[in-house]
């Protein structure tokens, strides 16, 4: 017997068919019959989505030293992408069926395709040519290539070119780290697995500036860091590997890489990666745009061109893995089946409901009062409709860690019912404590399968 | 004597100066001479940017009733863009020199060179012609008008096509509101005034949805409702107006439309936008799509396309309103000014600063020992270089409200000199006390001259 995880192929409709239930994911501009693999975060959708990115930048920048924050416009000089690459290689070999003019990519013929030249359809194909999956357009007035501009490809560039200006402003010393959130663009002919790959998504990336020598090492530690990372929020280590890229499949720029692979309901895939990238860019940077990039040590009048050690995860693709990693039909009666989300209190996109048992006899407006109250602090949903029960189990089904209801108790005593999501136990607590109990049952969280 | 406040436009240069010099905004893509009107956040710039737009969040949000969160993507379906009359009508009249070739927009010529029909240089015009702002891209390895896809010139579509996604799935009723914030692109020839106008830009918008007929009551509650707004950012009162839209300046969709202007330092000009846009929108989506888009009203059997009051305000250009509302150089003593951000310590990119008053004696140790501790709650920087009077001087230009001192009395008494920004008055608290003493403060914060 393998202790391997298993996974059932079926979550992911079903975490597809949540998501639009219960207003998470809506297929991009829907009413217009959507947008090819482009997807619109709704109401709780997208506190998740800021959640998650909070929970990112308050890990790599507020709790560590050594890291600051950027945020470089998704528009750049046209040159980074020449400097970076991206011009020249980034690309897909595509070719053209001559009769319908479909194209397809060349790596995704059969063999025999590839071999008689025919597409998919029978028909003639095309010469196999380079279709660059950067999105182009132009800026200014005039429509000619001298005003070509790129949708930015990756965050990771705007974070290079910044290098020298955040050294000279923000007394940075080496090693030290800058992190950025923020939206990139590829026009991938092939998009799939719902928000795991779209044309339009977000990475959070954090580049680390090493002195060279020291790279191997920065590199381990990051590795470990990174996982520690997902442990805090509370994801199935069991879900999570590390894969090597062998010397084959290193990108043109990369010493070393490994992805941090998540177990997906279609399978084990990329979640982060985490390379050492050299002084590649930076020299690349320094020789396309003719100016030093480098640091000096001051201690060592030391000057050099830093390594860089970076961790790039995406920030769309990681909602889809705590969406994953959350989702739970659990068995919880005879005949009685709930859907949990088991997210970490801190991401979970309301994080309290308040109900009152009933609406009359004063105890509506008595949670009114104490959901104002709370708002302050958490992020609360009231609702006074339906069974208690019902009303806990919607609040299951979008994950949210805490219930709080107000019965006749309340008005006699001052205490009100918590009620966790995982446990499903429920406890008596004083309004006067209720805050605090919930600030540390938040701070202390863990899951119990984890 | 009149009271009207006054600008100093030197003030401009200062702040953009300031922002280069201490890591908030830089030329984007600066080391290859930077991209026209684009610019990239450094360090504070990004924190001072994601607190403000966490504040706005939160007040629209988490502490208002009735309003949800959206976050739809850039790329849009493009007959959005058609339905919404950005294709038809979002453009500029141009004029080409012909012998140059460089593009003029018609209402920046001179009447006489308009009449004679010849350029700034001199030379023969072309024929005016339309020039639409929204930057265009091609989806899919076509590129061909099919493919044609647009960037979002504003964010507000994105919210009206997800209207019956967020009806059905939210349990929302009329009134309520759906928020937002994202990027937006114009491809704007005349861009200005650092990154008051810039082709890529972030807007805050919420999109409130009411009956018909009650849409000048909640009109006029939104105008209130966000000068309040201002009002508990700590924005100074008389740097902000009102100013009507008279009938022949009214978009073609709105009944009604007041700009909220702040006083630059280069004058007057808008911040936010409050418009009443009556049911044109989803009735054109509706036409557009050939799908029903309105609302049932449970109780009353009623069937209605809701009206629309929006409040838009640009992110990024709230970024330069709180850095030219914070912005004070002040005589604090014979010779001595000293320059000084007066943040609302909600939007602070740092919260506290921490020094030991020397490096010696175990100071250094405890003072990283006590930011360590404090990090978990506030964003904090450690500073142990240069006399203690010029750390001060150095966290007051970046807006620091706060300043935590270690001395030998922490050592023998546990307490640590508490440093107001704006007061610069100085107390002594116990270190036991101190979180919440700060948390006290941030909460409590009013500005002493609003």
């Amino acid at each position: 017997m393998s202790n391997e995880p298993t996974v059932d192929p079926k979550t992911m409709e079903k975490i597809v068919s949540l998501c639009k239930r219960r207003g998470f994911i809506f297929p991009s501009s829907e009413i217009y019959g959507g947008l090819a693999s482009a997807w619109d975060y709704g109401p709780l959708g997208v506190e998740l989505k800021n959640r998650l990115q909070r929970f990112w930048w308050r890990e790599m920048t507020q709790l560590h030293d050594n890291i600051v924050g950027l945020d470089a416009a998704i528009l750049m000089h046209p040159t980074v992408w020449k400097a970076s690459g991206h011009v020249d290689s980034f690309s897909d070999t595509m070719v053209e069926d001559t009769v319908t003019n479909e194209r397809y990519r060349w790596d995704h013929l059969t063999d025999e395709q590839r071999e008689t030249k025919t597409s998919p359809k029978g028909n003639p194909l095309s010469e196999p040519r380079e279709f660059n999956l950067m999105f182009k357009t132009h800026l200014g007035p005039a429509s000619d290539s001298g005003s070509t501009v790129y949708l930015r490809p990756e965050t990771a560039q705007g974070i290079y070119v910044n290098f020298k200006n955040v050294v000279q402003t923000s007394r940075v010393k080496i090693p030290f780290g800058i992190a950025q959130v923020g939206k990139a663009f590829r026009n991938e002919i092939v998009t799939k697995n719902f928000i795991f790959r779209t044309v339009e998504f977000e990475q959070m990336e954090m580049q680390y500036f090493v002195k060279p020598g020291e790279d191997d090492r920065w590199f381990e530690f990051w590795k470990a860091e990174r996982l520690k990372y997902y442990e805090k929020l509370g994801i199935r280590q069991d879900h999570l590997r590390f894969e090597e890229h062998g010397p084959d499949e290193l990108a043109h720029y990369a010493k070393a890489a490994f992805d941090i692979q998540y177990l997906f309901p279609f399978g084990w895939q990329e979640l982060e990666g985490i390379h050492n990238r050299t002084d590649f860019d930076l020299a690349r940077h320094s020789e396309f745009c003719g100016k030093e990039i480098n640091y000096l040590d001051e201690e060592t009048k030391e000057r050099y061109i830093p390594y860089i050690v970076e961790t790039s995860a995406g920030l769309t693709r990681s909602v889809l893995m705590v969406l994953s990693d959350a989702y739970e039909e659990e068995e919880v009666g005879e005949n009685d089946v709930r859907t949990v989300l088991r997210f970490h209190p801190m991401i979970a996109p309301v994080q309290v409901g308040v109900f009152p048992l009933v609406k009359k006899d004063g105890l509506a407006e008595k949670a009114r009062e104490i959901e104002m109250a709370l708002r302050e602090d958490f992020s609360t949903f009231y609702d006074q409709s339906g069974a208690i029960g019902r009303r806990y189990r919607r609040q299951d089904e979008i994950g949210t860690p805490f219930c709080v209801t107000i019965d006749y108790e309340t008005m006699e005593q001052g205490t009100v019912t918590l009620r966790h999501r995982d446990s499903m136990e429920q406890e008596r607590v004083s309004l006067g404590e209720l805050g605090q109990r919930l600030r540390e049952a938040i701070k202390s969280y863990r899951r119990a399968d984890t």
